[in-house]
This record gives structure tokens, sequence and C-alpha cells, in this order.
């Protein structure tokens, strides 16, 4: 049968994440002439009637995939899976207004399991004021299973694309850089030990910040409505899920630049430093390659810098360059090194 | 942990699938002043600028409980994905224009399996002309998942709901009804005697047809053109994914009305008649229960009998009337009977 695997035909992991879903995407015809963006931004994009524009963005979120029960109480993943989506069109620069939810559950889960799920949604819902227009449940062999799409608009002047940085521009980041991956290695170090010696209960006092980020992120919905008030709007812009150095690689290549970023700039917290300590990693990996922060990542002009300079949650770590392609950190000591990207790659799992 | 079973907690299979859903988004609370339509529906109604309205239906789909990839190819089943979701944006009288898909994949798909999932996929693209929005794919540990969202317009006019039912109106089906059932019973008992007697390679060309509503469903598009051409507008709409005794019921209970509807008037091929004699099961229990046929059950006013009388692909099977949530099948010897609502219920398999 088709799906057999066997030695003639070939592996995902030799195409990658990125590479499989260019592959089979390519082809596609494009029908619509009011579709302005299909695949390859974070939303799609559609043109309403007069200047509104229509954003979507789909994720499906698996089991033992994406996340694991063991730590991550429902309730948090249901908010976390509205939130990763609602990033997605934030990160357009549009306004969500809505999500579908479809849920598929295995026999282990009461109502009440579900009810917590839903709570973490609804929660989701009320705080960035987004209506649940749809979704179903059904059951599932294989654990659990959430897929989310949200639906946003904006005029379509607001919309940013990954495309549009220009040499010189100054590349931004909101927030800070790396907490999520340094929680999600304190909660897996935690249920490790847990599994050891169930008896003893973990203290994640010290841990707070990096692991509310891993578990309760938020999709920076003020960074966008700043940008606007400061009569901004960025040349390029991307949500961090995959990591930093993964993100520029996406804007430098569908912008046709490079970049060079600074070591020094990068804004991380100092929970996220002692973390990356303890495991004896440096921090810089962690803000460069750490996923699922959600923060927003992207490009003004060098005539921002006195409007943006004061914003305590906007960080200016480097600019672009004409170097199509290249991405440089700068370190400490002066020197500059290539960055691979490199962020999530699931099928490698 | 919350979500282990226990004897003190609820059993999903208690509430049913239906209860469930109903019961989790209940209490959300609508913020857009421009959503017409939320849950309840074949898909969620969001009005644009203009006279225009946003369209949106998504669905997940789950290997061993949806689908059985023993016999349903990986074409087939990227086709059947996305058509199940065009047919409810069909089912609300608007103009399918785009998909996101969603893929989880296990190990065991190869690169060139899932190109076939994506030739379907496109084969669906093509047939309906609409676009792939973007979506992505991700590793599985569970098996193939696939999540579709799809997108439609309409003018706010056009759209039909389910709960504009009047007494006396015609219910309409289109095509004949039960053959997509049938193909699944025939492809289950050839799955079965393949793996008694694995050398014995089944023939299927005395069921060719039910087979094919199975395995290659298609939106009924071609209906709601037909009823525009007419200038006709039903005055309620479902897609027949579960069987018209459930979908009767969906639209009885949210019209407030009752129907009454005629066992010798069901459209069924003579494929399904005799696949039911074979299986012993009557073909009107087929016909109202049988799921997956993706046609279109809708009701008209009496006055538009004459426009659709001569419609090959359009049947009166009864009318509405006004005993609240009463559905009476009457059968050949003049004798009525109450129909319950049955269809799929995932949850108790």
């Amino acid at each position: 049968m088709a799906h057999d695997s066997s030695t003639s035909l070939t592996s995902i992991s030799q195409l990658g994440e990125f590479g499989l879903i260019e592959h089979l995407t390519k082809d596609f015809p494009a029908f619509d002439a009011r579709l302005l963006k299909a695949v390859g931004d974070d939303a799609a994009v559609v043109k309403s009637p007069g200047e509104e524009v229509q954003v979507f963005s789909s994720d499906l979120l698996l089991e033992g995939v994406h996340f694991d029960l063991a730590y991550v109480p429902l309730r948090h993943l249901g908010y976390k899976a509205v939130v990763v989506n609602l990033s997605d069109i934030v990160a357009m620069n549009a306004q969500p207004y809505g999500i579908t939810v479809n849920v598929g559950l295995s026999n282990r889960f009461s109502v009440e399991a579900v009810e917590e799920l839903y709570a973490g949604i609804r929660l989701a819902c009320e705080a960035y004021q987004v209506d649940l227009l749809g979704g179903d449940t059904s059951s599932s062999r294989q654990g659990l299973v959430i897929s989310v799409t949200a639906f946003g608009r904006a005029s379509e002047e607001q919309i940013v694309y990954r495309s549009g940085a220009q040499a010189n521009d100054l590349i931004c980041v909101s927030g800070d850089l790396g907490a999520a991956y340094a929680g999600l290695l304190v909660l897996d170090r935690e249920k490790t030990a847990y599994l050891d010696k169930p008896d003893i209960q973990p203290d994640l006092s010290d841990y707070d910040y990096v692991v509310g980020r891993q578990l309760k992120p938020e999709a920076r919905i003020d960074i966008i409505r700043r940008l606007a008030e400061l009569q901004l709007k960025p040349s390029s812009m991307m949500d961090v899920s995959d990591g930093i150095a993964s993100e520029l690689h996406h804007i430098c290549r569908q912008s046709k630049k490079g970049a060079k970023i600074f070591a020094n700039k990068l804004p991380i917290d100092h929970q996220t430093v002692a973390v990356a300590e303890e495991f004896d990693i440096s921090p810089t990996t962690f803000a460069l390659n750490g996923g699922e922060d959600y923060e927003l990542i992207f490009t003004l002009p060098v005539s921002a810098f006195e409007r943006i300079k004061a914003e305590r949650e906007i960080t200016i770590i480097g600019h672009i360059t004409d170097d199509e392609n290249l991405i440089q950190l700068v370190l400490e000591t002066g020197q500059a090194v290539e960055v691979e990207a490199q962020g999530w790659q699931h099928f490698k799992s």
C-alpha cells in the first residue's frame, strides 16, 4: 500500500517540515482574484469588499508532539491553543475576531476534563474579545487532538507581510526571548524527577516566570496597537513561534535581504539566564532558537528610531542588510558568526 | 489528574456528541457586532463591509474514527476531506473560495504517500475552483490526522440557515440517499474477507456506484446554482452528513416545526436497495440514517412546486408541519411512525 514505508520511498525527515509543506503546496493553482496571500506567511489574506481584508490562520496540536499532558493543565492548553493562532493574525498586523475549535478526545477524557479545556478556550476568547465561531468534538483513538482556526481583519494597507524588509531597517523584538523554552526544560526535568520519585512535590517558585511563559503565552496585540498609536507600520513582521533564528531566515528569504543582530542586545529575562546556566547552555542559544515565545519580530525604517527608543516592550536587536540570506550574529567580542536556521523540527524528533 | 477517568466523573458517552458540544459552547459570549451566526449551523456567518458575508466551517478527520486506510486510498481521502467542508459552505447557500489544511503524519507515511493525499486535495481545489489558503504538516504519534477549514462568501440575503422552515413548506433532497452508507458496508465486508483470505482480490464491479459514493462524495454546488437560476431560495437547508433523520431533527428543532415525510418518496438508487437486501436491512433505514451522502436537504414554499417538479436531481419527500419536533414517516401502508434522531454517534463506537 502507498503509505507503507519502504526503502524505495522518501522519508519525511529527508525533506523536513518546511521542505515538505513547500513541496506539497507549490503547484496549487490560484483561482480567486481576491486572494492576496495564500501559503507562505503567518496567515492567508483575502480581500473583502471596500478596503477590508480577511486574515486566516490554522494550527493542529497533537498530544505527545505539541504538548505533554503530564505537565500542561488542560485549562492552560485550551488557552494556549487559541493564543498561538491569534498570534499569527496579530503578526499580520490584523485584528482577530473569531476562532473555530475542533477537538478529538479519547475515552480517557471525562466531561469535566473537556470542560477544563473549554474553560481555557473561553478565557482566551474573553481576554482577546474574540468569538467562538464553531467547531466540533469527536472521539479519537489517539489521545487529544486540537485544531484551531483564527479569523481576523484589517484594512488592506495595514497588512504586514514577511517580505517587506528593506536594507538598514531596524530589527525589533517585543518582550524577551527564550523564556518559553527555558520553562519547557524546567517542566521536563520536573516530570522526569516526578516519575522517579512520585512522592516529592516539585517546587517551581524559582521558575514562575519561565514556566508561565511556556504554559500561558500571550499574543502581543498590545504591541501592534502601540505601533499604530505611534503611527508606525512595520515593513515586515512575524510572530516568534520557532525562535528568532528561524523567523529571521523567513523574513530575509522572503525579503531577499540579510540581517545583522547583536548578542548583547537580545532581551533575555534573568530567570531565563539562570535556567540556561543550570542546563549549561548559552542564554544566546535560548534566545535565538527557543521556540514558543509568541513575541513579535518586526522591521522598521531607521526613521522610526526616535519614536520607539523609549518603548520598554520593544528592543532593537540589529538591522537588515543587503547580504541576501546571510544572517550574522555579532558576539560580545565583536566577532560576527553566521546563524543557521534551526527552529523546531518536529519531524526530527 | 483531571483527565483520568474515575467513577465520580461524567463519561462523554453519557452526553453524546451533540450534547457535549452544546454543553461546552453554550456559555461563550459574543463580542463581534458583525457576527450573524456562530455555533449551531453548518457554518459560521460574519458580515463583511457592504452586503457580503463570510462563511466558515471546519472539520477534524481522525484515522480509525472517520476513515480506515485499509480501504480508503489517500488520494480519495484528500478529496473527501475537502469536499465535506465545502459541502457545509454550500449548505449555507454560499460560494466556497478557499480552504486551509493541517495534516499530522506518523512515521509510517512516506513523502510519496503524502503527495497522494495532496493530489486528492488539489483535485478537489480544481474541481470546485477553491484556493489552498494555508496549513501545515507536523508529525503525529497517532496515525493520520487531517483538519480542514473552508471559507465561503455570499450576499447576506442569500444565506440560508437551518431555522427558517415554515409549516407546509416542501421538504426536498438532492440526488439519492443511503448510497454512501451502503458503500461503507460493502467496503467493510471486503476488508474482513481480505483479512481472512488475502489472496482473493475483491470484485466490486457490482457495487461501483455505492462504493464511489462512499469514497468520492461531491458537494452539491450545482444544486444551489440551479436553485438560484430558478430564482428559488430555500427557507432552510443542511447538508446530509449524518442521515436525513438527524438533519430533519436539526431543522425542526431550530425552526420550531415538525415534518412529515413519505417512505415511497425517498430517492434510493437500485444498488443501494440491492445492498440493503444483502445485509437484510430496510432500504428506508439506509435512506434515513445512512450518513455521508453530502446531498442537500432543504425546504421551499409550496409556491415553488411548479418550478422544481421537473428537476431530476431534486425530490420532494414530504412537508413541514406545525407539530413541533415531531418527525413522522408515512409508510407505504399509510401508517405514520415517529422518526428518532439517530445519525452518526462517533462517541458510541
